[in-house]
């Protein structure tokens, strides 16, 4: 990272947002790969390139229930002119020992069961009297109900060629062709995949483990009554929520008091269990700022890339900005503004990809898009800053909601798109075309 | 439901996609709401409407590090001729006492801080000499750093209106305010806003418990070596991947054996945990499916609207699929076909909505797309058949992965959208518009 080296440059100097995330992006790394059991890894990158054991299927089986017959059994069969077969038995699915099917002979067969020792083909029970000596049969009745049809004699009316209705072994995937690719997320359908040829556990990067706290004297838990000059604790909540849909394993340490030894100590406890920690409030200019002042006395900052820097960004909400490494592993920490409209954009501009790249993941960015702006007046944005505005999305419109304001969580709450509003543009018209980040 | 009406009808007879899905979506009624922890209603639908307790803010506080001042005494004033005031303290974020400003006066002031009595604006810190008296001071220092900063005298440089740099009271939201209306889903704005009003619990509709049950005698858990006849069981993984996904609480409990007295109990044991089943396998017309047998034996069959039907649908993959409803509590259950492809797209047509309506959601379906087909050759489609095949979605193009057959695991994990090709249609050439279901 570039802490060491900017450390000492001019303290008035204002960051753009992509310098920063780029610095951000340099302080994580993918975190290290565990094996886990696969429904523990759902959600998580493959470090693996996995190969296929065994072909699948694993050998030749019925796509339809039937008979197991040979083909020149069935030979010019109608219905007018049946073959009649004896019925040697049931071929099961899972069923070890399997009947071998002789000339003038019939295995009554199940979807997915292996074809017996000399059957060529199948024929569809629709093609057959089902053993019941009448005319073309809907279906097979099911064993427990049917047993004597596992022996008797079965009318077939229609010829089939060789391997009709047969699966063959691999022809899904043959054993040595490479499964899953390392790199590749695991979805359901991966993990079906996975499962199939039998893999219990898989190496991936596990999920990051992210604690959240939350700064300030003022701030009080929701559910108890608020003193005077208190509000309500959100950040840690809504934090810890995003952390969450972002893929993480979040904890919510919930507000620590405007204190920075509590603060240190606080921290220091939960290195423990953080792959990432995320503070907010206290990192703006003002007098009380004790996340600064906690911070500058946890870890190593003698060492080469340890510490924790903060900056001023040249973007609204979410001027002031701390990010580094501390404790003795080097934990990454971000340190967000206390504002609950300033956090959560940072939240989403820096901690969000920080949290995806330390699982590995290529696509560390929400979606975005182009759209008109709809709106009764022009958007106006401060020169040299770049602005995140709240709005919704649809058609390819964007409305904004609320103001520039970054206590405004009632209209945070109604928003599902921030509105980009570039450094150098100070106004923009109804009608203008924007960037939006498209949220959740 | 229609199962009592139907039950009796022809047993021939191919039900559409649509009026099974419209049966499957009957079956189902959305959870009772529990009152939740505010991060463990995440991803939940509110079932109350939310009302604002308090005003957000709950008082005027300042946007800005600065000074609180009376307009009066900063009237006029310029760097050249700069108002000097005498500092009387520091207003605190979250302190209970404030000094009271009066004229002369004023008091070191911290974003979010509460504007204290006797002052009517606030001067940025950048506007005065921080007390220094020296040019224009760039920010505050910390108030450990500089506890001298709360006595002496101020000069400011520049006027200040009425009220400039402060956020008042009830300006986000206003008690009485509708904060939140029934039916919005929490994400963590939406965590946000309720924690910022106080709510430290809400009124949700639960995650639904699934239980994923597979059935079939030739299943064996990944990580074992396979006999003969055997297969990887992957339906239970996949499911329950699936489930998770789609919002449930899901519950693997793997492969029963091909005995229908065997699923009935563990069906009957689970019961208890589940408030939505699903089992794979077990529902075509062969000898050995069990899962008719079993699912026969449990619940009341003769109260209306008890019990499971299995029907066939004019569907390719998944023609042979069960539902009902069963036990005590007339819990929902779906039977899957057991083909790995069956059972997934299954899933995602009748079992990710079912999940979706247990949750309240209004929003059941996963989103489609028109596309353009690029194949190097016609689909063909068998005829009266809706047919999902597995297809990889980019840029309004649509590439087929794999071919029809509903054991091509492989493929589906490879695929990333299901095309829908009409039961109306029977090939489909390349370069034409086609429906495509988005999958994850």
């Amino acid at each position: 990272m570039s802490s060491a080296a900017t450390r000492d440059t001019d303290p008035d100097r204002l960051w753009s947002v992509t310098e920063h995330l780029e610095d951000v992006l340099a302080t994580v790394r993918p975190l290290d790969p565990i094996e886990l059991q696969l429904l523990d890894a759902q959600g998580c990158v493959l470090v693996e390139d996995v190969t296929v054991p065994v072909s699948l299927p694993p050998f030749d089986n019925s796509s339809m229930d039937g008979y197991a017959v040979r083909v020149a059994d069935v030979a010019g069969a109608s219905e007018e002119y049946p073959a009649v077969l004896t019925v040697i038995g049931d071929v099961a699915a899972g069923q070890g020992e399997q009947p071998h099917v002789g000339p003038g002979e019939a295995a009554r067969i199940m979807t997915g069961a292996p074809l017996p020792p000399g059957a060529e083909t199948v024929v569809p029970v629709e093609w057959t009297d089902g053993g019941l000596g009448r005319g073309p049969a809907a279906g097979m009745r099911a064993h427990s109900a049917a047993p004597e049809g596992a022996t008797g004699q079965v009318q077939v009316h229609r010829a089939a060629e060789a391997r009709a209705h047969v699966r063959a072994r691999g022809s899904d995937v043959q054993a040595g062709d490479r499964a899953l690719a390392a790199g590749t997320v695991l979805g359901p359908p991966q993990i079906a995949l996975l499962a199939a040829i039998g893999r219990a556990t898989v190496r991936v990067r596990p999920r990051p483990r992210v604690v959240v706290v939350s700064t300030g004297s003022e701030l009080v838990p929701p559910g108890v009554a608020l003193g005077a000059g208190q509000i309500y604790d959100s950040n840690s909540f809504a934090l810890t929520a995003a952390a969450r849909d972002a893929g993480a394993i979040a904890y919510r340490v919930g507000a620590v008091t405007d204190d920075a030894e509590i603060l240190r100590s606080t921290i220091e406890d939960q290195l423990v269990r953080a792959d990432l920690l995320v503070t907010t409030g206290g990192v703006s200019v003002g007098a009380y700022d004790v996340v600064k002042e906690a911070l500058q006395s946890v870890g190593d900052e003698d060492e080469a890339g340890g510490g924790v820097e903060f900056r001023r960004l040249a973007m609204q909400p979410g001027k002031p900005q701390g990010f580094g490494t501390i404790g003795p592993d080097h934990t990454p920490l971000l340190a967000l503004p206390g504002n609950p409209v300033s956090s959560y954009v940072s939240f989403e501009l820096f901690v969000r990809p920080a949290i995806r790249a330390l699982m590995g993941l290529e696509d560390l960015h929400r979606p975005t898009a182009r759209a008109t702006l709809h709106a009764s007046k022009a958007l106006t944005s401060p020169a040299g800053r770049r602005q995140f505005l709240r709005g919704t999305y649809a058609d390819g419109q964007v409305t904004p909601v609320g103001g520039a304001s970054s206590h405004l969580v009632a209209a945070l709450a109604r928003a599902d798109a921030l509105i980009v509003v570039p450094e150098d543009v100070e106004s923009v018209e109804p009608g203008t075309e924007v960037e939006v980040v498209l949220l959740g």
